[in-house]
């Protein structure tokens, strides 16, 4: 069921920092920020050979990762995205074993135009976890 | 410099319960338990298509993982691993740019039998990074 590492999300509280040190440190290819105000969320991508590794910043009011760098100020790994071929038969087959989706349990439309849902943590030892339809 | 994820390392308290939620909640491909004393860990590897998550639990005394664990007793995500082709040139351009390599700067032999370094979490906003020779 479990496909491809879609992404790595890194909350950070200063994206042009962090996307300084990605770059300029470790010489990593980073893309221009991009302001995605309907997830909340001003993202640079960290372009890997195999994955990538999304650089999140809070965007607006309400932003989903806001509660996260008020309890992490500096930052810190915020979340893995897993590709998955059906994410409805993902959800039941989750849903059977006693995993908790988040929200009212249907897919969202994610920042990358697919078909998202989000895990709850605590079924999966404080990882919270995306699952994108590909 | 950066290369491919190597992996995404997950701490976790209970080795056998989260190996069981990788392979049964989200049917991947996962390893059997992999004592490993001289790193003070036991892993369980989860196989995916573009790179691997470790599963961690602490093993012995004086395990690297424990304190993360005293922290967050529930799991959460430990590190990430990228390959460089040359690590003592990485290292060597990381001190340069004020980057901070832990323990006295020298390589070590890592889990899978390669050179390997660690970078302070604060240079990387509150992510921890391994660099590991491919």
């Amino acid at each position: 069921m479990l496909g491809r590492v879609n992404h790595i999300a890194i909350a950070v509280p200063d994206l042009t920092a962090a996307a300084a040190a990605y770059r300029d440190r470790l010489g990593a290819t980073v893309s221009q920020p991009q302001a995605l105000p309907e997830h909340g969320v001003t993202v640079v991508f960290v372009e890997l050979p195999n994955t990538k590794v999304e650089l999140l910043q809070p965007l607006g009011e309400n932003s989903p990762i806001a509660a996260f760098l008020d309890k992490n100020p500096s930052g810190g790994m915020h979340h893995i995205c897993y590709e998955v071929d059906d994410i409805l038969f993902a959800r039941d087959r989750l849903v059977e074993t006693g995993a908790r989706v988040l929200g009212d349990g249907q897919p969202k439309t994610g920042a990358h135009g697919k078909p998202v849902l989000f895990l709850h943590p605590k079924d999966f030892f404080g990882t919270l976890i995306e699952l994108e339809q590909a």
